[in-house]
């Protein structure tokens, strides 16, 4: 579905410069754009392309076009344009409504006819489906979960008994919502489990990333605010509440009764201890560990990163040494005292 | 199913503490309670809400009680005693011995009548399975596959061909048992795949989280004995051992071949590297990572909580120096004792 | 499948010490070796069990094997050849090609007569999978996803829409090949997902763990090259670009668009940022953080070994001090010198 950049620009939002009438059919990489294309460039590093590349057009702030004479669309969020762009070029297939004869619907089920349902779906009891949500293949829909409108389950994602997921809602393939919560006790010879009696909450427009698992609550509901986007393999505990738009990427975990902020950055691997409270808008970077409450936000580090190993070694030898060698810095500060006093 | 507190008293072993006619129908949080529920408190720091929660009635220490004249259930014990509260209120589903006319059974299998297998499960040649085990939608058996009595797996859990899960065991949605552990060996220009020939032993009363891997032995068996709890997006590894009533929770990973002990506690994320044996009673901090192995008992930590970047930064930048300060130091102590010495 | 001992020698290409006859059953363990079984050493610390195995044979390096008159394989490399004869006594099932009735599979789906299709596995529209590949239960392969020959997929397996694999690949159950990049802007109000329109390349020879993630490229493929072998739960990022016969193991996560060598070795919970290059050669050790591209082959390492937690506790105090120790040093070292200079 081919735009004239004239086209593009009137439904982006972007102000057009040189001619406008070239046929963008695609986008593409600043390196690797071909005639047909549009690229982007957001970083600066990469302005020296705008000029060589043989895309057909370019998506750049005013500031980086400067003695470019390509045709161009102007934007201070060249990003933001580009992906508007991306998606006009590429629209999401149109659901055609379906319930495939190899899926496994309960008769109490509630599926709205603009659904669609593939094969080797299961559909337990009391289940309802909204209109326009595509279940993939090999999903399962314990009792009483409740999907809404325009939601995408990819395939082998289970939603747990009770859970619900909001509209407009993308889960990838082997998402797991609603599994029992970590909770235990000791009793006397052995580990008594506590009952996991909540359920999972989550809003609109939530992105759910590939094998996520996301605990229910063990008494009230583990939540997800609108807006919330989730990567691959992160691992959310009984009890958890994440506020609206914030962003977890891959392989981060939060133990149980995490209470998250607003428009939080939450970088890859990261992990957060049990009962802590996030402020809105806290960046955490890629590895971080937090072990208590955020109450500011700003940004917060703790990863070392990677040294020659042989260096390290040694590094790691003075970090295990670290509290002799503060006590012998405390030591001379005070033999340097007592001489410099010595001395009056 | 509600009960007089009365009743739980006595089904509990707790002390009652004030009038036993009220009806307690279900279990809540001290911050939440309403009328005809019961709180618990184990964190002195929740001591306060308990004259003040709405709930019918509070479960806590003698010591947290006094001054509070609300009915209580009183105990050394309260998580234990709400716990067993919750699940008296809320019991498990009895289960419906049922074999889906979806599910796909080989004709050897043997399936004990007491046992519940849903739609789409796959059941291959040779497994058993007992008498009150209920296997979910989307579950694979391979071949020779054996689970014992009163388990239940949750949806699309795969246990790999003659691998075995003992009885009264949970295992949450998507858990891999019995996936090829991670062996190989160069062998001229290419790696060459070390066999997995050993298997997965799984005790009784274990639970596995959504999306946890334990992988099948290289030769002999990966062993989980009775009553190990494992929580989501786990890893272990080819050969590993892990001792009765050890906890992991989730996120963490045992590299290959780790004996680790009996009554463990793992924290999130912690990673543990191959041919380690860790002692029985070892507490590992969240984030801990182990490189040798961990004689005696205790807790163990080395995880680096975060700072504000900034701050973090500079840190950064003075460990990577450590090396370099500790000679400094080791100079000035030299000067320091030259100095001294000439002036005897 | 027995062999004797002289069989065997011949077969792997190792030298025979000792009479050749016996006849050799099973591999085991150095440590549990019995009667009709082979077993290797390459790790010096076990040459001292070479004599005293129960084991019929054992294979070992000429070195270790001095003083030792076990019937014996000699190689300079005892794993390769132990790992040969493993494979040798358990041959991999021979494929039985079979398309299973509780299949569904599209019409216009390509399947070589020579595949094996289970129950309960789902091939969409446009797939084609070449013979000798063998598809376990539950496995959803997406429109246009192409699987070359003599590759297994293991249970509950995901390949996502127009994604390819190549010939003698494994995935183990869980895998998801294809899920979206974690790509979002803000726009405003709320996020935009910037569109993910590449797909996965994943070549020959290649093995992916349990519940490992690979997503799809953004712009362009995520492209696994040939002998690359991933482990459990590993998350692969947007337009990563694994190079040949690079193994990463467990619980690793690579972000978006990382270059990844040839022959690279990661070890297990390691994290690599976005964007960065990653020389042919380098190993990372268990738990390395990599924030900054790595141009030299060689081995890095920024792991912190756990300590007794009250021990670490001082020293994470420390550390946190480590900038005013800095400076403490440097003042020191400022008044000595001044002292210095005044005695002169």
């Amino acid at each position: 579905m081919p735009f004239t950049l004239n086209e593009l620009a009137e439904k982006t939002g972007s102000r057009l410069s040189g001619p406008g009438e070239s046929v963008i059919a695609s986008v593409a990489n600043i390196a690797s754009g071909q005639a047909g294309s549009i690229v982007f460039v957001s970083n600066p590093k990469y302005t020296k392309y705008l000029q060589t590349t043989a895309a057909s057009a370019v998506i750049a702030t005013e500031q980086m076009l400067i003695g470019c004479d390509k045709p161009a669309l102007v934007t201070e969020h060249p990003r933001v344009v580009f992906s508007k762009i991306a998606l006009l070029l590429n629209p999401l297939p149109r659901i055609q409504p379906w319930i495939s004869p190899h899926a496994v619907i309960a008769e109490d089920a509630t599926i709205d006819p603009a659904a669609r349902i593939e094969a080797c779906v299961v559909v337990q009891s009391g289940v309802s489906i909204g209109p326009g949500t595509w279940i993939s293949p090999g999903c399962v829909l314990e009792k009483n979960a409740r999907l809404g409108s325009n939601s995408r389950l990819f395939a082998n994602v289970t939603v747990g008994e009770n859970c619900w997921v909001g509209n407009n809602c993308v889960l990838h393939s082997g998402a797991v919502i609603g599994a029992d919560g970590f909770g235990f006790v000791w009793d006397q010879d052995a580990y008594l489990k506590v009952p996991q009696l909540g359920n999972v909450r989550i809003g609109n427009d939530v992105e759910i990333g590939a094998n996520t698992s996301i605990d229910r609550g063990a008494i009230g509901d583990t939540i997800i605010e609108n807006g919330v986007k989730i990567d691959n393999l992160v691992q959310l505990g009984h009890n958890d509440h994440v506020g609206e738009h914030t962003t977890i990427s891959g392989q981060s975990g939060l133990a149980g009764s995490v209470k998250m902020g607003r428009k939080c950055i939450i970088g890859g691997g990261v992990s957060i201890s049990d009962n802590l409270e996030i402020a809105d808008n806290v960046t955490l970077t890629g590895r971080s560990s937090v072990a208590n409450s955020l109450k500011q936000p700003g940004v917060y580090a703790s990863v070392i990163p990677v040294l020659e190993a042989g260096k390290w070694r040694r590094i790691l030898a003075r970090i295990n040494q670290l509290d002799d060698l503060a006590k012998r810095i405390k030591a001379l500060e005070t033999k340097n005292h007592n001489r410099n006093g010595d001395a009056l």
